[in-house]
């Protein structure tokens, strides 16, 4: 049997099974649903084991950790990331029928959690026996290593640490990423790359009290004044980042990579408009804006305050000014380097008599897997075979914990996910195609294959 | 008996009648001390009839206003003001005597008012008591109108509508400001000019939420980036201000005063610590210190708040940002005039996708008493001659109900006081020398003297 025909006539007691699992309410933000998201642990270490893991353990708090070694002890070792727990229900209102309550309409599944992320993790299990079935093996090909957490959606918090305490476990030679989907139904793709972050806050001392700028004003430098220019010297007229250094790493797209992008069909007016914005494109001269907010590192400032901010007027030079700034990094940025070189930058900036302090908590690498790395290649054609189509590339603008599994294991990251924008994640009537999620289960059932037969390029 | 002697000989009821008035708690700010506000009121006005003014009045809220008609009726009208509430005199436990028992140490007067404003503004009596003994008239030399406001120290909210409202009444060739100083005790000044005001707020709005900077970062434009690059772009590399237009009405200083300025021993590095800055001199390039903060206008950015300003971080676009900013104005900038200029500058300057708006309240005119004007240099002669030495020019980085006079009236302002920075008005142990208050009462004399020799140049 090949693997679509048995993805197909196995496709009830699938949903069957995901249905199940939906109506557990596994809301990590809050903590009247703790218990649940420990059920819903349960429920797929249960369902896991069914499906043949000979090892699945749960491991504090609430993820839930399976592996399936391949015969052969020297095949690579394949690492699928996702999450089980969901996101607040909220407003129950609109929904059309119960969130915890998943119902089967017009081909598809509602419920909160059947797109991000239940179903896309539930599809590799159906992925795996598809495999197991159209080979006719009792293992897979590669060994694959399952690490599904319950707190994605409430930050991640206990994440990077348990994946350091178990890097040795967790050791894989290819990352696979389900929280992740592609570009539109009909549009197959996979993302390539996250941005980073890097952290700052600058406060800019002057006089030691507010002066009356009637006595002082224009005698003195006032902190607010050198904010400003500092900030708006951030960004030349070209808008890029005017911080010396701060492109230096910065791995540009490739003529292929934007080509790809080019492909995806982007409505960027309706784009401006979900921002609020009547206007044009805006953003770094020389790119599109897909490229712009996927590709391009940027430096926004989040927040400034100083002096006077509440009613009426107060005629004075305040004593301090305050910003806090993110920059959003592209491979192979790194944050302490960013950070290093913002500091000299405000060091150098800052008029006599003022005083400029840069306080830093850090940030997150961006991660990038190179489109034509042997892993992604072969999660391209995996998805090609399920979707018989050509299959995009996107990147991300922001980064969740696949950054920390990227930079604590150390191993490529493969996109592999059918959820769309359109699935309404994070709002009421969260839903997925069945046909989309039975494609996933596919494209899993081929990844396994196409790894396999990669195996000199990962190992 | 010439002025010197009769001041001298006259002196000691002079000053039992000021510590009279002086135990008079008259502190506007305070409502508990408003009925006291009212008895210094009274205090004045019994006082002023005793000293020969045939019409004394009490005008709400609690200021006095005299009248001194000269004989003449061509002759010049001079309004003289003052104001006779006072600061609050905390911290108590600092003060080497209670601040309304008068004590008379070391040559000085000890008590809250003594130099601001109630010492300055009965010399005037002696002054006319002392011209009237050396001319042997009965009536002064010119029409002598005075007006004493008891609300100077809590803002003068009502001052602006008195003077508007009783403006036949105060009508007058020249205004005599007594609420003034002089640079040092052996340095005699007289202000001539105080800066103006115009005041704007601006605010500025992107999207119509928050945005994720993971997201849209690079896309859309930041309004925190649009008004720091606003802000930024009020001053040129020069210091001086880069709204278009905004100096075409500034009248520049004469090389005359500009050299009368250059006489005064000013402690820069004093001036600079006191303002808790341990730089150099800091402003717009090609003055000193003292032109910059008195001659020159200026823009101050006075407050600025946008986006996350509590702990921690936000990587957001943020949906606003707001400044307030307010422009020092020199003679002749017209604070209406400048805010518009403001306006088109903020409207020229806000990026596509960003709206701006701008609010003000409006502003208060500057005003500058030319030093060759005949009424200031009749009050220089006088001063000359009750200091027996050069008198210098001042002005004043700061407005207050001058301002309104100056406009309403519509007189030149003369300003003769004998207060020093160093008599320690608005703190604790306020004082005056009494041989400066005695210098104070001879220039009054002098002055209308002065007035009334010139009175083809002021009628």
């Amino acid at each position: 049997m090949n693997v679509r025909d048995y993805v197909e006539s196995n496709a009830s007691g699938f949903i069957t099974a995901l249905k199940q699992w939906l109506a557990i309410p596994s809301i990590s933000a809050d903590p009247a649903h703790w218990p649940d998201v420990g059920r819903s642990a349960q429920w797929l270490a249960n369902y896991l084991s069914e499906t043949g893991f000979p090892a699945v353990e749960l491991w504090e708090p609430n993820a839930v950790f399976a592996e399936w070694p391949a015969a052969d002890p020297g095949a690579p070792k394949v690492l699928v990331y996702g999450h089980h727990d969901v996101q607040p229900a909220e407003p129950l209102d609109e929904w059309t029928s119960p969130p915890f309550e998943p119902a089967e309409v017009d081909g598809r599944i509602l419920a909160r959690g059947a797109s991000d992320d239940k179903g896309q993790v539930l599809f590799h299990s159906l992925g795996i026996r598809a495999c197991l079935a159209a080979s006719g093996q009792t293992a897979p090909p590669v060994t694959i290593k399952l690490l599904v957490e319950g707190e994605e959606e409430s930050g991640s918090v206990h994440f990077a640490d348990l994946v350091r305490h178990n890097k040795q476990r967790l050791a894989a030679d290819v990352i696979v990423i389900t929280d992740t989907g592609m570009w539109a139904a009909d549009v197959p793709s996979m993302c390539t790359g996250m941005r980073g972050l890097a952290e700052a806050e600058v406060h800019i001392s002057g006089p030691t009290r507010d002066l009356h700028s009637g006595s002082f004003g224009g005698g003195v430098p006032n902190p607010l004044h050198a904010m400003a220019s500092l900030l708006a010297g951030l960004h030349d007229a070209d808008g890029r980042i005017a911080v010396p250094g701060f492109y230096d790493r910065v791995v540009e797209l490739t003529g292929a990579e934007r080509e790809l992008l080019a492909k995806l069909p982007f409505d960027e007016k309706g784009w401006l408009a979900d921002a609020g914005n009547s206007g044009a494109a805006y953003g770094e001269k020389g790119f599109t804006t897909l490229e712009r907010i996927w590709a391009r590192p940027t430096a926004e400032v989040n927040g400034m305050w100083g002096g006077h901010t509440g009613s009426g007027g107060k005629t004075i030079i305040p004593k301090q000014a305050h910003a806090k700034i993110t920059f959003r990094l592209v491979a192979d940025q790194e944050p302490r380097e960013v950070v290093a070189a913002f500091r000299e930058y405000v060091r150098a900036n800052t008029p006599a008599g003022l005083e400029a302090v840069v306080e830093s908590r850090g940030g997150v690498r961006p991660c990038r897997s190179p489109i034509d790395s042997p892993a992604v290649l072969a999660g391209r054609r995996a998805m090609r075979r399920a979707f018989d189509r050509e299959v995009l590339f996107t990147k991300e603008g922001g980064s969740g914990p696949e950054a920390d599994l990227d930079e604590i294991i150390g191993a490529p990251l493969v996109f592999i996910g059918t959820g769309l924008n359109a699935d309404r994640i994070h709002a009421p009537n969260e839903h997925i195609d069945i046909s989309r999620l039975l494609r996933g289960a596919e494209a899993s059932a081929y990844l396994w294959e196409e790894l396999a037969a990669i195996s000199a390029d990962l190992t």
